[in-house]
């Protein structure tokens, strides 16, 4: 659990647990820079990464949309002059799953 | 003012002077497909492009972060699985000036 990066996505379905709170807490701790946010009734992760202009930017979610169709899991990103919004959640089960903690770790990984 | 699209943005200053509520209600009508939305207070220009999936969203956002870096003007891009929304507005003048119905005129061109 504490290699979250180096996990992979596994088939999420509509009928697969959301993650219990006693869990949740545990996992939260492996990435500290992000912030659970609860929006229209759903559980997101979400970390604001910051660049020195829009290109940057730009390049930074290419990076992620890459890994994102690597592990078929698909955040919002979104792109402005100077940031990039990451927010991963699973819309089949409408809260949070491993899957979204691996790929939070893996956007972490990309921010260089 | 019909060909919104073939104009180029100018440079815009705090003190450039918001558009009129008159010249906004002319401006809106060449773009049907957006809609003014103020957030935080501010108006801004927004609209949803759809796609069949993850990457054509991304392909998308990449050609309207291009043309936002040769206009010098950058807007906010949200991109998900599926669909791109752009937002215009500009932060100087923390509103509407011209260039952001040139930049959602010209984002309507990139819409293939």
């Amino acid at each position: 659990m504490s290699q979250l990066n180096q996990q992979q996505c596994q088939a999420c379905h509509a009928n697969a647990p959301q993650i219990e709170q006693s869990e949740l807490a545990e996992l939260i701790k492996l990435i500290p820079d992000w912030s659970s946010v609860v929006r229209d009734g759903v559980m997101q992760l979400e970390r604001e990464f910051k660049f020195t202009n829009f290109k940057k930017a730009l390049a930074f979610t290419n990076k992620v949309g890459e890994m994102a169709e690597q592990q078929g899991h698909h955040p919002a990103l979104l792109t402005e002059w100077g940031k990039v919004t990451v927010t991963w959640w699973s819309h089949s089960i409408k809260g949070l799953h491993q899957n979204d903690f691996i790929c939070a770790a893996k956007t972490d990984q990309l921010d260089d």
